[in-house]
């Protein structure tokens, strides 16, 4: 059995963000010399994801100002509140990104993909994104591989 | 190690619909000779989807209307719009299906089951869905298996 | 190929809660004896789930409230109705928990990480939680280690 675990970085530039990984997640299977398998690919962060979607600049668009519709920044006003936006101690700051975390949660933090005869078994229109809810930041995306 | 990939061709009749695969992963299963380790579900496509949940009609009914609820094909009038609704050069004609790609984040586009003793450890009420946000259409779904 | 499954019960409390199981998690990958490979975590029921966020109590009480609010057990006054809120023969009694479901399904149901020296790699604010939706009740949690 292969197993080959790679983290990769990736530098958001803004404060919501879809980054294209795909290439990275086929770099990766391909260097991993595994013919059969699965490929699995995670964010390291709480306030980013990982999600599968087609590779459109205008449906990125759609996805970011869609979660942030479904949980935003900042509530509006007169609606509710965040319990995280108060002092935290474990930080020694205000928590501000709240609505970041929830995002995330709601878009979801990994996926994976069946490797067949050594490539990514992946639908004609979907695109492995790394998403950025709370940049710019460096952020690390986790790609293992395992199989024969 | 085992590992087999089976793509399951499902054809989906209305433009939203649950169709119930958990016989189809049994089968797969099944068939593997695998004994022990994991069963993988994935759909193949972006304006679909992959989920967990009980399986009874009405509840079908609900997952379907709150999914269109909180990412609606057309948003209510004087809110927001989409950006995906404009014409794309990559497909020749105007994009029309955003509210069903931010379905299929929200909802998933994948599962896995432990599998013990050659069965799928599943929890007594959980059945596994192909979810079709954008129908009717021929579908893909993968279901592979890794173990021993 | 080494695959232990563990299937840890858990007794939530409250109607919601989160119940973080990051130390099982961790627990189950060090008695498996795996130096490298996957760990998974999954709920064995439709109206709970699990998913990976920080780990501080201001944010558990953001997620819980917000979930409520885009799944909400009663719909607001006036606006919509669950179908799932009937009768069913199958449990012989009124369907209660549509919304509890929603939220199973918009939270998630499962998560995995990698192990790479018999340590899960996990992000540091990364925190696996068990979610309840419908409690208090007794629920069960699988944790699958695969590898070698």
């Amino acid at each position: 059995m292969i197993i080959k675990l790679e983290k990769v970085e990736v530098q958001s530039r803004k404060d919501m963000e879809m980054i294209d990984m795909t290439a990275d997640v086929d770099r990766v299977v391909a260097a991993s010399g595994v013919r059969d398998g699965i490929v699995l690919v995670m964010t390291g962060h709480t306030s980013s994801g990982v999600l599968v979607t087609e590779g459109v600049e205008c449906l990125e668009r759609d996805v970011l100002a869609h979660l942030e519709r479904l949980a935003p920044k900042q509530p509006p006003e007169g609606t509710y509140g965040y319990w995280h936006n108060r002092y935290l101690d474990s930080d020694g700051r205000v928590g501000f990104n709240a609505g970041d975390h929830l995002k995330s949660i709601l878009g979801g933090v990994s996926c994976f993909f069946p490797v067949e005869n050594g490539v990514v078994v992946r639908g004609s229109r979907q695109r492995v994104y790394f998403i950025e809810y709370d940049g710019p930041l460096a952020r690390t995306v986790l790609i293992q591989v395992i199989g024969q």
